[in-house]
Order: structure tokens, then sequence, then C-alpha cells
């Protein structure tokens, strides 16, 4: 072997390494990138193994144990969240297709997570032969094409490309924020391929280079928009997130002192606690207030902007061309004008640092939602959105189900630099389960806690994660809202229908169940530490058993709080009369 | 409204009856066929409302409850297997997208189940809105492109072409024995369409005839070939299956004689306590004495055929074409010749009919798999799959999880009429729990119950549908092989790795965390009534709990069964050695 050699297996987990996943989520599978001490493709009984000397029992790179693919796809995307890219391998035809879903909710939702599948070897392929895991018709090129629908980059690898295609498919899902897929053959992985030179640059992640003159006839526009506005806000939207503009969003409202306001999607791109917050925005889902401030400003500098139905109040957002000014991933407009290729990466710190002598109105109190009948102890919405984050950990991340939670959170007060995991867009019931397996594992490097919140329908469909987070040693808070069904449409059809009932489950032994107080026979050793696994129905109770969750850091906690079964909260409400 | 006009919501659920459906299985969703009372695309909590006539709370067509979309598909795809055709509704994206490896595995494994899937209206779609459960491109084909890879036909309607699309698709899935999809925009559920007359004329599923002189041709030269042999035989595979052939198989038998044999994929096509019956053949995976007969013969009569890896041994088959009579779904060949569009549904009755005057020979007595150790009390595979049918309820259904559990089976001795449910090409680990629903509702009304057999690993990917078992009030008696972890893979790579071990569970406690010692809510009232629910560690406890399960047919029972944890079935360390 020449000196500057590397086996395909190892060049692509350096690769990833390289890029900042330190856990690569997933199922076992008898295709994946096998050591092939002896022949595996003939089982079906999922097995990972990866090369000698970089497998997955390294301890600088581990593997997620997801229960199932489509759960380690959401892992793959919540980590993702918190990390900035994520992994999942996956083995050939029945692995890869369970993850479909997942892998369509980071394309739609702009996470860049890179799909590993593991292949038959090349041989079996290249005759076409009937392996189990195909459609028994010899095409081994249809799970691909699949997939090119739902990613920004996709391979099978060949020993001649491997390195480039490893390398192109990473660079593309993370410079356009979408999932990547490769293919790996199981004869490839240990097939040693040239490199020209060791340690390999690394790859090249930076985004193209605004054009120049574009860029500062952009930025002349906008300061001179600056000056002449009378009541300038912000309004900060998903793409901040997925482009780290967070600094830049920081500076720009120290700078300006604008008004700003979140949509739903912007949740966590502002510092809650600064003084020139104002607000969520979404069209008529917001506070009366809100929506009137945001409709009386002359100017609004958006920042990221993804305009989705349920990101918009049902597109009631009612933002006029002429008084926006849009700051995008890789272009910018200002009213109707578009500055194509100037991005607001570069744009926006050269607006901070060349900003106008221009602050932004002191506006009164901020608006604050309905107030909870406070002689009550029933835990109802408006309570519970409002109270609840008084317990959080400092710097939490809070992974909201699509529905009831993601709409309950969207005015819910976030501490100083929250992440929220939430899915706005695609919307997946069962994502938040998944996801918060992802979300705990970076979080944990990063000391930061999940708070899960779940509605008893939704948790039923990937329920079997929590198993997972015991055996990583996570220790979320999972708070499980059981309101004994689909609460939502047993109100608009009045009398609930049989399919609007959800089976009721002994959600407060959940943990028991999944193994808590069992032996672990695992090599690892890990497993978490239990704290409460109780049922609450008091607001007392929930308080109560909150603070205790705040005492016993490293432990996993669940709550299963009992809510009013036609009670559902307030900007869900709103957004059914859109 | 014309006196012949039908919604096309109401159209499409008459057709599905009209081709045996009586169970759709699905999760709620918000694009689901909605009854437009109100708007509904506001919400993701997932509602299915179907027309108001002709809705899913009718008792003749009753809804699957499942508790997510892939499990649902693998439930349609189970139901199918004991009722012919099967049918489950998802919602846009999200939903659909979840249930593509269950649609995958109904396509690979010829399965006729048609996909019908619930879309944003006609004009958000023209309108290209950025609407939830979408990339956020406005692309609402892309999902059906997806499906169109696995689905045999596939189709989203339109107002003009509704009629004849359904029914094209549905022709076309149950004569092709493959998945078909139907996507049904909400705005057009209730649109009324003009039928040429009521009732309509039901769908043709007739397979083409075949060709008058080509078929007599073929029947000549297969009579000339019986009347030469000196030892001929019969193989029967799973195409007998799908095309059912059973009773065609079962005369062919009586008036021939010839010994008898069926692949893996054949089980079940064949009365086992026959005396022409010998075993399952499987290449060097079958028993010495069935591989020697099948090499030893010089005729072949091989019906519904369908070599893949696992059905064939791993390609050690051996069975040479120049003494290979094949009847295929749509062609027949003797030796290297092809009879072409001679289907085997024509050809068999009128083979049966003009049978030369030749009989089979007389074998000894069947060959017998090794004994298990009788002084012991340990449950291992040797012992477990010989025994375990002693206690089954006559014409049971067997559903056997892809791994231990379909190799397990392919030695286990059928009762009469029996029915395996197996994934043996497409081999989806998780298939069974899902599959075991929809076999035991379709089963039901035959009189049949379902006996499931699944590991420890393979239950954790889908185990939320015991809850949907306890929900319909179905009766199988679940069998959890519980050998702590990817037992096979441990035994090729000696030292199992982290990845082999699976999370232990308090798999006993199963009935108990899904619901069922609550009391339910549930508006139809049914629930399971629950029978044993316990662990069991000696072939005594095992056997007298079986007993128990026989005494008690009307109530749902869970073992966990105590297997030693290097253990397995012969059939699959010889599938391994392959």
């Amino acid at each position: 072997m020449p000196q500057n050699s590397i086996s395909i297996g190892k060049y692509l987990l350096y690769r990833l390494k390289e890029v900042g996943i330190e856990t690569i989520f997933g199922v076992p599978g008898d295709y994946n990138m096998v050591n092939l001490t002896t022949r595996l493709n003939v089982l079906n009984c999922r097995v990972f193994v990866a090369t000698n000397s970089l497998h997955m029992d390294d301890k600088d790179l581990l593997w997620g144990h997801d229960a199932n693919e489509l759960n380690a796809a959401y892992a793959a995307d919540g980590y993702a969240r918190v990390q900035g890219v994520g992994a999942l391998v996956t083995t050939f035809g029945v692995g890869e297709l369970s993850a479909v879903n997942g892998i369509a909710g980071s394309y739609s939702e702009m996470i860049p997570v890179i799909h590993i599948v593991g292949m038959p070897n090349t041989k079996s392929q290249a005759s076409g032969a009937v392996l189990h895991h195909t459609l028994g018709n010899g095409d081994f090129q249809v799970f691909r094409k699949i997939f090119s629908e739902i990613t920004v980059a996709n391979t099978i690898l060949k020993e001649d490309t491997a390195m480039q295609e490893i390398d192109r498919v990473i660079r593309h899902s993370i410079i356009n924020v979408r999932p990547g897929y490769i293919g790996l053959p199981i004869d490839l992985v240990d097939v040693e391929i040239s490199v020209p030179s060791w340690p390999v640059k690394p790859i090249d992640l930076k985004l193209p280079e605004n054009p120049e003159k574009t860029h500062k006839a952009a930025l002349k526009d906008i300061i001179s928009k600056i000056e002449q506005a009378e009541n300038p806000i912000i309004l900060v939207d998903a793409c901040a997130l997925r482009r780290n503009m967070k600094k830049h969003v920081h500076e720009l409202i120290k700078v300006s002192q604008f008004p700003t306001y979140v949509t739903p999607m912007g949740k966590g791109a502002v510092d809650e606690a600064d003084k020139c917050f104002r607000g969520a925005y979404a069209g008529n889902v917001s506070y009366d207030e809100i929506k009137k401030e945001v409709l009386e400003s002359d100017l609004i500098l958006e920042i990221g902007a993804l305009q989705s139905d349920f990101n918009t109040g049902g597109f009631t957002y009612h933002v006029d061309a002429d008084k926006v000014i849009a700051f995008h991933s890789f272009n910018t407009s200002v009213f109707h004008a578009t500055y194509e290729k100037v991005a607001m990466n570069q744009l926006l710190p050269d607006l901070i640092k060349n900003f106008p002598n221009k602050k932004g109105k002191q506006l009164g109190p901020r608006p604050e939602g309905p107030k909870a009948d406070q002689s009550s102890q029933v835990i109802d919405h408006t309570y519970f959105w409002a109270n609840i984050p008084r317990f959080f950990d400092p710097r939490p991340i809070i992974v909201a189900e699509t529905g009831t939670s993601s709409f309950g959170a969207i005015n819910m007060k976030a501490p100083k630099d929250s992440i929220f995991v939430t899915q706005i867009l695609w919307g997946s019931i069962g994502f938040s389960v998944g996801a918060a397996v992802g979300a705990a594992v970076a979080g944990r490097k990063q000391d930061r806690r999940v708070y899960l919140f779940v509605g008893d329908g939704s948790f039923q469909l990937t329920a079997q994660e929590v198993s997972v987070m015991l055996r990583l040693g996570l220790t979320p808070v999972i708070i499980l809202l059981n309101n004994d069904g689909y609460t939502i449409e047993k109100l608009i059809h009045g009398d609930g229908r049989d399919y609007n009932e959800v089976p009721m489950w002994e959600y407060s032994k959940t943990l028991q169940y999944f193994g808590s107080e069992l032996k672990r026979n695992l090599k690892s050793g890990i497993q978490s530490k239990v704290g409460l696994q109780l049922k609450v129905e008091t607001r007392k109770q929930l308080e109560e058993a909150m603070e205790k969750t705040k005492s016993q850091p490293d432990k996993i906690h669940f709550l299963e709080v009992c809510m009013p079964q036609m009670d559902a909260p307030r900007e869900l409400l709103m957004q059914v009369k859109q």
C-alpha cells in the first residue's frame, strides 16, 4: 500500500468526524459497512460492524443504537439542529426506506443529515441477483432514485471516485443545509484508496463570496432605507438559525435597538431576555398587540424568512414586500428589487459594521398572553405554557412535538440561549421523541438539557426511543401531555369519532417498561439513572415535580401531565380559525 | 344531481369493499379524505373523516387504528395475505412516506395493497402553496414519484377521470399482486361524478386468457414429459399462494401422488398432513434426505417459483432447468422452452383434468429434523420449533418475524390449512408485529387465530402495535423469543460488539403497559380480554402456558420465552454457512 492510502470506510468516517459528527445514529443491518471477517449478507438480523481500526465502538465516534430507522432519522435531525450536522447509517432497502419520512423532513426543514446506506456487494449488484432486501427485480438503483427526490446530493460509491464523491455529498449537504445520501457497497468498505496527502485538506464548506458590486449596492440601498424609516423592526425566521446567524442577529439588535420579533420557526434565534424582544409574530395567530406593532411598522428587516402556512398564521402574514428588506441565504431583496447572490452571512456583518445612526422606537411593556385562572388547580394550556419555563435549567433544548406542543411553544418564554427543536413546516407527528434522542446526545456535550413536550397520540408513534434514551444514559425531562385523544379534532367535529380516540397506555410506567429497573448487560455500561416517573394531575404536583427535575439534573424524568380533554393552546385554536 | 351519480370518496370506498376489503388500515391525518364541514388542512393532528354517509365508522368498513403508518402498511400487507387484498389510508407527505418501506415490502413480496393518500386541495396544489407536510418547494407530485418506484399503478385523482383511474389502479394492483397508489385531493372527496349505471359493473379482475394453441402445446409437452419421467416430484413456491393455487396444488397432488415439497416461501400452500408431503426444500439449508430426494428427481413440477437468496438456501437450489417444468403466473416453461402467456391459473386445472396415468414413488417415512434433548428443561430452538405446533388451534395463521423465527418456521410442522405470514424476500425486521394486526383482523372472520413469533430485537421496532391489537379486540398468541440481543451476529463475530446488544425491556408487562388493565373510553367499546402475560423459562412452563392459550381462545396472550443467548434454529445456522 502506498503511504497515503486509507480504506474507503475509514475515509468516510474521518470526514464525518471532521465536519463535527461525533455520534452516528442508525440500526444495525446486514449490508451495513461490514468488516468481512465472514460473509454477512446472508442475514437480516441487521448488524453494524465497521472497519477494524475505526469502528463504531470507538470512543470518539459513538453509535446511536436506535430502535428503528425512522427514529434514527429523527435522531440525526435532532442532533443536527444542536450540533450543526448529523448522520445516520441504515441497511439497504428495508432500512433506508424506513427512514424516508425522516430524511424528507430534514429536506423540508433544511437540516443537513448525511444518510449512509450499506449496500450489497458490487458483484451481486452487477449480476442483478435476487437478494433479500431487494424488490426481486435485480434493480439496485431504485432506492437511491427514491432518495434523489429528497436529498440535495446522492451517490453510490465506486472505488475510483469514492473520495471525491464522499466530499461532494458532504459539502453539498452542509452548504445547502439539506440531506445527502451515500450508498456504500459492503465490499468497498475496506478497499484502500490513495489520498493526495495525509491529513487530507478539510472539505471546503465556505459559501461563495458575494459579488462585490452587487453586495455594495445592496448595502447602500439598505442603509438608505433604514435612514428613511420611522418605525423599523426586525423579524427573525428559520434560516437565521439554519445559517448560524444567531450572533449576527444579536449584534444587529444591539446596534439598532429595533423592536424584534421571531416567527414560530425563528424561536431560539433571539435572546428573549433582551429588552428589544417583543414576541412571536405569526399573522393572525399572534397576540393582537404584536400583530398591530408589526403591521404598523414601515420597515421590516426580515432575516431568513420561510413563509409556510403554519409559520405565517395560515398565510395571514400581511407583510408587504414594499416595506421588507429580506435577508436570505443566497440573495437579498430590498422592497421589490433583488440583489442576486448577496448572501446574508456576508451582508449582515457588513451592515452591522456600517449601521446608520438610527435607533428603534422604545415600545411599552411587552405584550402578554391571556392570564391563567389563579384559583384553579387544573393544568390547562394557558397555565401550562406560561409557567413551565420557570423550571427549565439554563440554556435548555426545548423539543416540542408538532401540533399542540409546537403551537403551545410559540409564545412560551424561552430562557437565554434556548434551542427549539420543532417541525413547523414538515410536521410529522412522532418526530419529537426521536429528535429528542439526537438533541440530548448533542446537548450533553454542550451542557444543555432536553425538555420534551409530546402529546399522547404522537408519543405512540415512536415511544420505543425512550428505551434508547435509557441505554445512552441521557437525562431529558419528558413531559407527556395526556388529553386522551386527538383533542383538537374533537373540538372541530363536535362529537369526536372513534378514530380520534387514542388508546390509553400506562404512560407513567414508561421508563419502567423500557427497562429502567433492569440490570443491563450492555458492554458500554451506560444507563440513565431514573428520577421521577409519575402522573401529575394538579398544578401543585406539577410544580413540585418540576422543582425535583431541577435538583436532579443527572437523571431522566418522565411526567405524565393530565390536561382537560377539550383544552388546547390559544395559538392552536387561532390557527384552526384561519 | 343525475340519478346515477356518486361522490368520488364513496365510489372509492365502494370499490374497495367490492374487491373484498372490510378493514382499512392507517393513521388519521389532516389531508385525509375529509368531510369538509370545516377547514381541516390547518392541522397536523392527523384526522380521518370520511364522507358523511359512507364513513369509517360504518359497520361494514372498519378502520384499523394503527399507531403509525409503517405499522399500518405492515398491517395492510398482513391483512392481504389472509384476505387477498388490503388497503391503507395515510395523509400527504409525512404519513405516506412513513409507509414507504411497508409498501416496498408488499411490492417485493407480491402483495396487493391499495395505498390511498389524502392530499391538499387542488387549488393549493395549483398555486404551489408552501403548505405543511410539503418539501416547501411547491412540488405536490414528488411523493407520488417516489411511490411510482414501488407500485404497479399510481394516480392522483382528477374529477373527470376519477372513476376510470380508481378502477385502473385497483385492477392492476390485484392482477399483478403488487401495491397501487391513489392520491385523493381533499376537495374532491365529496365531488359527485356520473356513473354509467348503478350498481356499477364490478371491476374486471380476470387474468388474460391463455392463447389457445400455445396452451395446448404446453399441455401436450408437459404430459409427455410426465409420462417419460421415472421419479417426478412437485415443488411448491411463493406464487402458488399469491395466485390462490392452493386448491389446484391439492388436486395435482391427489391425482399424481408425486412426492411434494415446499420452499420457505411456499409454506402453507400444501396440506402437510398429506402423505405425499415430504418437507421443505431450500438447497443446502434443507434436511439432507430432502435435498437428496429433490436432487435425485428427474422431473420437477415447480409451481410459482421465486428464487431469491433466502428462498433457495443462498442460491444452493441446484434445480437444473432441463428437468423442471415451471408453472408461472404469466408463462410456463418446460425445460428450456418457454410457452409465453400460458398462465398456471388455466394450465393447472387443464393438466389435472388430463393427467396421465402416472403415480409418484412411495418414499419411506418423512425425514425428521434433529431431536431435542429430552432430559433438558431449556427452551432451545430444536425443542421449540418441533414442539410448538402441538398447541396450535386448527387452521392457524403463523406470523414469523424475519430472521430467527422465519428460519425456525421452515421445518415447523404446520397443521392443515395453515397460513404463513413471513417476509423471506423483503425481510424487514419489525414487520411481523404490524402484519399480525392485519392478519388477525382478517383471520377473525375466518375463525383463524394468529400465532406471532418475534424476537426481542425485532419487537422493539414496532412494539406499539400491541396496543392496536388490544384496541381492536384481537386475540393472538404473541410469543416473544427473548435471547437478549442480536444472537446470530454474536455467533458470527465471536465477541459480540455493543451494537449487537438490545436493551432489555419488561416484555412480560407489555399488555399491561399498553393499557390492558385500563378502562377504555373508546366509543367502539371493543377491547381484548387479557389471558396470560408472563415470562416462561422452562419447557414445562411453556407447555402449560400454551395449553392455557388453547383453552382461552377469546383472549390475547403474551408469552416472553427465554432462550439460551447463543442458540439459533438449525436452518439459520445452515443459511449462515452458505
